[in-house]
């Protein structure tokens, strides 16, 4: 990130904390931290004022924050968060309203209402606003992700074979992406034959068989940034109607990338991969048919029928239809897209679709 | 679990409730929710009623809650939690208060004050003192955790050699866990040479050299339940002091596991690492001796120099005494203890100390 981005940022989240009547935000979820000073470590709190930001540690973090914070302030805490808090608001005369965000906890919230020497309120969003745009270095961020992720898939697949069970074969996900420099950005879905079928199974030590169907659905965390992908395939000629199954996900999946640009109606993008589904005759998926991306794995904006809005020039969203027959099988496919004023880049297209 | 070991939980619990001048609680937590319910799912909140115990999760969930709940209700629902919750209460008219953790967010806290039939207040450690005490189930199920990180740690010793990154050691560690069939219960650290001076080391690409040194921190978790290990070793003939400030870590640590019994001062078995590192004139650790643990990784009771209680019979504790000289090495070493009316048993004694 640039100086000039880090200015764009807060010149947009500044405008958040005035359009609450507050003159200090106290952000304390990590991923908005991280979007606020760079910091990437734990237990630490990002704080917002006309003049400064400042980054709230303690003494394991201080050489960590060094390294990652290029525009902010460091605090060394000593004492309790609230307490240190209430101590660098002390002598501002400024500062009469602080907010702190929503998703604190009330013990948090009551603690810092004690001590801080200004009015509190919560608020929700702010932050997460700001985030839904991505400027270049969040999209570098998300495609060397990305490209981490291809790397490890691409490793995992040789190593496919019947006898497997899925729990292993998430074990050989998790490795791959340690060696090729990743994290998992969420606990990785592996599930074989009609497991796919419920989108949030976890593994098991059911083998893979001769003429079995995989599902993978993971995730690459880079510097805070995350990818999101799933893909199908099968280790033979699978059974019943999963190749054609397979081929109206694909399509729907498709078609929905298709509608994907700046401007649209997100509730349209949702419409165009179901109606492919429900015109084959298959069952339509419950879940969203996608979801924002990047320091969290999910955030805004959701992509679902009953959102109201349109997508955004910087939004990141995954694409994700599936069809799961109980019983009998479940495949899903999942890209991660950035939205253009033109229509949209495919971050994730360097992946073998089967 | 059986059912008189629940009941008995449930009587804790309900006692708590009443001391706090409430009817029911509302447990956001997901150890808590575990502790209450079996389930150990996402997105589900449990009641604590006067005649029952109700779980209350969604469609994806409701299979898994089938299979694991064995002692209360399942509810299903279909719209938000707040207003879900808010319907469970509607037409008890024995309900007047009810608490909610306050570990729950702000948001949630004012939606479900928006929504519930009754008084809402925020209470702290309802559970969590409840949890302390482990039962035989629970026990059982660390030692299972224990087992499980026995033979993964076997099997990651016979591939450490020169050349390998703590990333991919780590990896190894991450994998060696899930081949045993279990999961981490927190984030692998792995620290080669001078790297093991920083507590809470994230692992990076430095390569293990000849005669380097070794830490790796690292837990299963099973059946919702976890360990906590630290063993260092070194691959060759290490530098400097290592060996004199392993052993003097060796005596710290047993000094401590000698002190373990129901009725101790916490304090106490603190002091009794710290005086030996102290004696041996070497820096002594800033971190806690050890912690609570069970379905957290960190639960209570603390403990360190600052607690003031004992320790009781059915605690499950870590000691993790350490040396640290910045730039030269670390040294830590940590076991999970279960404290007995007549001292304590190690629960990972199973595990080669180098």
């Amino acid at each position: 990130m640039d100086k000039r981005s880090y200015k764009t940022r807060l010149k947009v989240i500044r405008a958040g904390i005035a359009r609450l009547k507050a003159d200090c935000l106290i952000a304390t979820k990590p991923a908005n931290v991280t979007y606020l000073t760079g910091f990437t470590g734990e237990d630490s709190w990002a704080v917002v004022l006309p003049g400064a930001v400042i980054l709230v540690t303690d003494s394991r973090y201080t050489e960590q924050a060094a390294a990652q914070c290029r525009f902010c302030r460091i605090v060394e805490r000593k004492e309790a968060m609230a307490k240190a808090i209430a101590e660098l608001l002390q002598n501002r005369r400024g500062i009469k309203t602080a907010v702190v965000e929503k998703s604190t906890s009330l013990a948090v919230f009551e603690s810092l209402r004690k001590h801080l020497p200004c009015r509190l309120k919560g608020a929700e969003g702010i932050v997460e606003s700001a985030r839904r745009k991505k400027d270049t270095s969040e999209i570098s961020a998300i495609r060397a992700a990305a490209k981490i992720a291809a790397r490890a898939f691409g490793r995992v697949l040789r190593q496919v074979k019947p006898g497997l069970t899925e729990n292993k074969l998430a074990g050989i996900v998790d490795f791959e992406i340690r060696k090729a420099g990743g994290n998992n950005s969420f606990e990785t879905i592996v599930a074989f034959g009609p497991n796919a079928s419920r989108p949030h199974h976890q593994p098991t030590s059911r083998k893979l068989r001769k003429n079995d169907t995989v599902l993978i659905d993971f995730g690459v965390r880079l510097s805070g940034y995350c990818c999101d992908l799933t893909r199908c395939f099968s280790v033979g000629i699978p059974r019943g109607r999963y190749d054609k199954v397979y081929a109206v996900v694909k399509q729907a999946q498709a078609a929905a990338i298709r509608m994907v640009k700046a401007g649209v109606e997100i509730s349209q993008v949702d419409t165009a991969a179901r109606e492919i589904i429900k015109k084959a005759d298959l069952p339509v998926y419950g879940h969203g048919t996608g979801h924002g991306l990047g320091l969290d794995v999910h955030e805004l904006p959701a992509v679902s029928g009953k959102v109201k809005g349109k997508l955004h020039a910087g939004d990141v969203i995954t694409i994700e239809p599936g069809v799961y027959i109980p019983g009998r099988l479940g495949v899903r496919i999942e890209d991660d897209i950035l939205v253009t004023n033109d229509g949209c880049i495919v971050l994730t297209a360097n992946y073998p679709k089967c």
